[in-house]
């Protein structure tokens, strides 16, 4: 850390703060089309922000919310451009009873910001933001030449920049692309993540009858759907917990010796069952549970419904059942592929009696990954390390950001990802915070990468 | 037929009708407190009924609503002892905007009366209040002697006439008791039921972790209760459909030759399907549809919860999933037995990680069963036979009325199951009707049973 970024940020940590509020104060919740106008308000502020430390910028419009496109582009044509993305979007706020203080009105307690998207993503963007205007402040050139997108929907699955994307290539191309959108295992740790997992999701709709049926007249004369759900469920994985789907695992490339060296695999079942009082059951037995998250794929049932749930009892054999099922992808998996043989799969073990329709959802996207020998990723490794005065850790992240990969081949890019996002840190929940002194941390860890990847 | 009562009933038409539909329009909703008082003036109308026409009649105050219990006993003490049971409650009326008129106002449309209850149990109730009250009119001696139980709670599972029913032996003392409360295979098919299914229904709930967790981040790591749960239950039922708890089919009585040869089995798979669109593929394979829900014991899943089910997609790994399970019964399975079998099995086949809760509802009931060669079953199947001009039929019904076999205990009485229901009477649904003719037959058939059972 450079004394003169130190002391930039001490001296203006009321105004940094200040603005950061601000921010969190507009309720751009993606998902609810009564917030489009709030996006909009968000966006002009990020963009006014950015034209005055000396930015361009651009509004993408969309049929959805506006993408901010902006460009330092002073750094020598020698030195590489890095790409950075962040987005302005939240989540919606129910169970708005369960907030301790109103979600669009940011409150500090104990040294975190309580606010919807205090950390997703607005605490993220706002770090960088800010280490981008301390360059302005201070005089200083930037080191690199730099593009930001910062997009509106991503909450709700990027499907404007998905779109957008190919027509913007030019635009977007970079060396380098940092997705800053994740996490660190916990606040003393720096680490950076160097894959997400690919994701394809279905819906699955069994039907039995045309109408609810009295399980005591008809109980054993018709196929019940429920049963048909669990019967074909239940036969895609077997006792080792692997999948059973022919060919589910044909195209899966085990990871690379290298990235096996650097990655940390160590998993403290201990803390895991004081967080979440779950053991680490799941999964495939052959492989060690961060194996099972991160460099294996799986198929999760996220959801199953069917008949009467209620209080009490209601002897019903229901005329539909149905279920939600997602496909964590690794490389080299296809998600159209994936999707392909799964509802292929589906379709033949349907039982007797029964219809099933398969729903693809769209949206999916492929995993993605990037060498820890990287120039990228050596850059931020060690950003980190000196910003926690620690050895940075290499991870793997077992969510997908479908918008990653995508992003990185329109741009042209290696791309890492990286953040200061903690497992506790309520994001998608109530109660959503982050904390000053990641703020601070962010702001150095950029600084600091900014000069990495111009000298190393 | 006697031209007697044939032509009271024609003569009074306008009268009984009236009477009918002023009991229709009591709200006497026992799943609903709110309603408490309109089953109190329900059944106080009902005593009144019965008072006017020389029955003495008791109110048996319970927790719950009054069992009103009527008798006239003035035939020779030689002469057999027959208890008649219905109620006079109704089931709730939701969806109250699908009604085409308002639930407790009865309306006539083609010779059918709508209202709730219209068929369960008050259009049932009221032809056996209607053949007392024509003996009464017309001056004419009860050929044997009656006890009517009309309770108030069957909808919601009869808690307080179970509770009250040791304490009642005495007064319920009968030879036979008839059940009114059953239907006939279609219009022109006269029919009884000479027993119906025994029942005990289970919740399970499976707990993985104490959160929703993403499916991302930890799926692989933990055990998806969600998974548990259908793997679990799909172990339940082999591939022919049998039920695969060790001990479920032990106490199972087969059906008996007499029985056998009487009970018509008989299954239209095309009819079945015009009506549901639903094949009978379901339950155990080498036997036939009927004999599936009549004679052979279920384990079916009535519901099942667990994630997320709305639109779109969620990837959460729930924290916990659950299922409602029923059992049907058959001679001489006991719920106690079944209900024990079945928690046990389910508690030993909980995957590693996931912790399971069985609870067992109150409520459940053995099978019941009359010999169609008894004597009360040839004086219903006579009068059944007569006012059809049809040879009766024997069924069995695949539902349960739990308060069946231990009412018959009690009142150390054989009992048989009749009606004139049908299956599109939309009984505990919108819309429910009954017919004008239906009315006319079920007197007649009563009349003649009381002569019947005298003489026979």
């Amino acid at each position: 850390m450079s004394d003169g970024f130190r002391d930039y940020f001490v001296k203006n940590k009321e105004k940094i703060l200040d603005d950061y509020l601000t921010l969190l104060k507009f309720p751009s919740i993606s998902a609810k089309p009564e917030h489009k106008d709030d996006c909009k308000k968000c966006v002009l502020w990020l963009q006014n922000f950015l034209q005055g430390i000396g930015f361009e910028t651009e509004l993408w419009e969309t049929k959805g919310n506006p993408i901010l496109f902006a460009t330092n582009l002073k750094a020598s044509k020698k030195k590489p451009t890095l790409l950075i993305y962040n987005h302005y979007d939240v989540q919606p706020i129910d169970p708005l009873k369960e907030w301790v203080s109103p979600p669009f009105t940011p409150v500090t307690r104990n040294g975190e910001i309580y606010a919807r998207g205090a950390a997703d993503n607005k605490g993220q963007l706002f770090y960088v933001l800010q280490s981008l205007k301390a360059f302005h402040e201070l005089g200083e050139e930037l080191p690199i030449n730099l593009k930001l997108c910062i997009e509106g929907e991503e909450e709700v699955g990027s499907p404007s920049l998905s779109k957008i994307l190919e027509e913007k290539k030019k635009e977007l191309k970079a060396d380098y692309l940092a997705i800053v959108d994740v996490g660190i295992p916990d606040p003393e740790t720096p680490a950076v993540t160097l894959g997400v997992r690919g994701l394809v999701t279905f819906d699955l709709e069994l039907t039995g009858t045309n109408t609810d049926l009295h399980s005591g007249s008809h109980g054993g004369i018709v196929y019940n759907p429920i049963h048909a759900l669990l019967e074909m469920l239940a036969s895609l994985r077997d006792k080792n917990g692997c999948v059973t789907i022919p060919g589910f695992y044909d195209d899966v490339a085990p990871i690379d010796e290298v990235s096996k060296k650097y990655i940390n695999f160590a998993f403290d079942e201990t803390k895991y069952k004081q967080q979440f009082e779950a053991e680490a059951t799941g999964g495939e037995k052959e492989f060690s549970p961060i194996e099972r998250a991160w460099i294996r794929p799986t198929l999760e049932i996220n959801g199953i419904t069917g008949g009467y749930s209620g209080e009490g009892f209601k002897t019903v054999i229901p005329a539909k059942a149905s279920a939600k099922i997602s496909c964590r992808l690794v490389p080299n998996q296809s998600p159209e592929g994936i999707a392909k043989l799964v509802s292929h799969h589906l379709s033949k073990i349907v039982p007797p009696g029964i219809v099933a329709k398969v729903k693809i959802h769209p949206g999916g996207g492929k995993a993605a990954r990037v060498s820890p020998t990287s120039k990228l990723t050596k850059a931020f490794a060690k950003a980190y390390a000196d910003v926690f005065g620690k050895e940075c850790q290499y991870i793997f992240e077992g969510g997908s950001i479908p918008i990653v990969t995508e992003l990185a081949e329109k741009s042209e890019s290696e791309a890492i990802l990286v953040g200061l996002g903690l497992i506790d840190d309520q994001i998608h929940a109530p109660n959503e915070h982050f904390g000053t002194q990641r703020l601070e941390r962010g702001f150095h860890i950029m600084v600091n990468t900014f000069f990495n990847l111009s000298t190393i």
